[in-house]
């Protein structure tokens, strides 16, 4: 792989979505996918800027403006097979980290991935995507498989590209004025009727932490939807299906930080220590089997 | 002002956008916007449903796609001139609960709205908005006046109209497919390079409560901008605008639950009193003229 300093987060300049380019070499050379191997370019201190559809993977799922893509690692290079777990280091944090930090990937697709959005030949640049969950599965092959979900920026959005944020030391340049900022996406909270039901019964105290935020408007609490909305979970919005969550455990919830365990008390996966009790109301059952979901995603036991 | 029980978030069956109506009266029969005289159409403890722009508030901004509304009461009601404090409460406070669960308001442009917007005669129905920020100000009067950031939501979006959540006891029916499924964006959380390198700094501790979020792919944090960025604020995108923050006190500092005060002092805005200090780090300078212009949003002494 190549080294990828100056890695750009975003569009490269000259090289448009539906950009084809013959081979990965060609494609590498372009800086749109800097790597001519591996299918994630991307520093796990940094985030990932661009990945490769390429067939490699017998789990990826490609929608389209939704695509589950599979992690590095653990597969044989000759058969594309899964023969050990995959682990979120290295290419996989680089995901992961562009999650946290809401950075766009370029998503490359390749004539081999076998899907109905690939190109007949070569490589094609599709635009840019932002990664708006991961987790772990048992892939079909029975070994653990990281997977990222990763969504298209529609292109109304204000997204652009940037360079990667400098080292500690030298601040990057600022944009003063609005017109030339670039920003992108990194976490939308979503609510519904049924959000808001389960957030009075709380009165938005928070499940986790008993915590209640309060503004000058009154409490502020957040739905927690606890087998995820949308493909590829498709968890329904329905009260047994939420939590009432601040903020701060609304994210350790989503990116993995916590989970529930069996007699609902809450676990903490980097410690992988029980760290307090869930509270619960006699008028907003849980679906212990989409408590179940959630965990297999962040502790495969 | 109408009862109005049952209460539509999002389109009104039968009204689209750009949907036309010869007086208020008519307006009000579709339900589009059902009080007769009020500007917000909306309860304190629900949220608000409809506001109409019709040239009342001298204050307001109309830029099309965002709106800086004024919220109601204080004025004269034969000129329209501010002749008193507005506070949040009623249909203010009503439009702030709106910003807080992400409830999508229909915008109705009047004739008599000083504005390049405005249809040229009656009233029209201009889609959906959402409120994505509110504050006070003093306005041309000397009196403050609350304002309320709308900004439309994108026709793309996964926008519909729902119900308003039935009261406690009788849970809304939830939706098992997510094709049926109506979601409303709530909070949005951008980053940027600027952002990332702040986080860094901080090593990703909240500078207000130093929790440091830890999830297995290493720490979370947010960027909040001070002065906030876009209209009408037009706050920079520099490191000396920026705190790093736990989405906690992010939501709290930009609901106005915080505020920064002269000596980096952190202030509870509901409790009035000094609850600690803004962790500051020697390479990460702030201005503070910013943080006087986001104290002033919140706490006008």
């Amino acid at each position: 792989m190549m080294k990828a300093k100056g890695r750009i987060f975003g569009e490269v300049p000259g090289y448009p979505s539906g950009s084809s380019f013959p081979d990965r070499k060609d494609l590498s050379a372009a800086g749109v996918h800097r790597p001519t191997m591996a299918g994630i370019s991307g520093g796990g201190d940094e985030g990932a800027d661009s990945i490769v559809l390429s067939g490699g993977y017998e789990d990826d799922v490609d929608l389209g403006d939704v695509i589950v893509y599979t992690g590095h690692g653990g597969n044989d290079p000759e058969t594309g097979k899964q023969i050990a777990d995959q682990t979120l280091t290295r290419q996989n944090l680089a995901l992961a980290r562009s999650c946290h930090e809401g950075l766009p990937v370029r998503v490359i697709r390749g004539a081999r991935h076998r899907s109905e959005h690939s190109p007949p030949f070569g490589l094609r640049y599709e635009g840019l995507y932002r990664v708006d969950a991961y987790w772990a599965e048992r892939g079909r092959s029975g070994f653990t498989i990281w997977r990222f979900r990763l969504e298209r920026v529609s292109d109304g959005n204000a997204l652009g590209s940037e360079p990667a944020a400098p080292p500690a030391g030298s601040p990057p340049e600022g944009v003063a004025s609005p017109r030339r900022q670039v920003l992108s996406v990194q976490r939308v909270v979503r609510t519904s009727a049924i959000a808001q039901y389960v957030k009075a019964i709380h009165d938005h105290r928070c499940q986790v932490c008993g915590i209640r935020l309060q503004t000058g408007a009154g409490p502020y609490s957040e739905a927690a939807h606890i087998r995820p909305l949308g493909q590829p979970h498709n968890g329904p919005d329905v009260v047994e299906n939420i939590l009432c969550l601040c903020p701060n455990d609304h994210v350790l919830f989503d990116l993995g930080g916590i989970v529930i365990t069996e007699p609902f008390l809450v676990m903490s996966v980097p410690q992988h220590q029980v760290i307090g009790e869930l509270r619960r109301d006699s008028s907003h059952l849980l679906d212990p089997t989409a408590l179940a979901y959630h965990r297999l995603l962040f502790d495969q036991g």
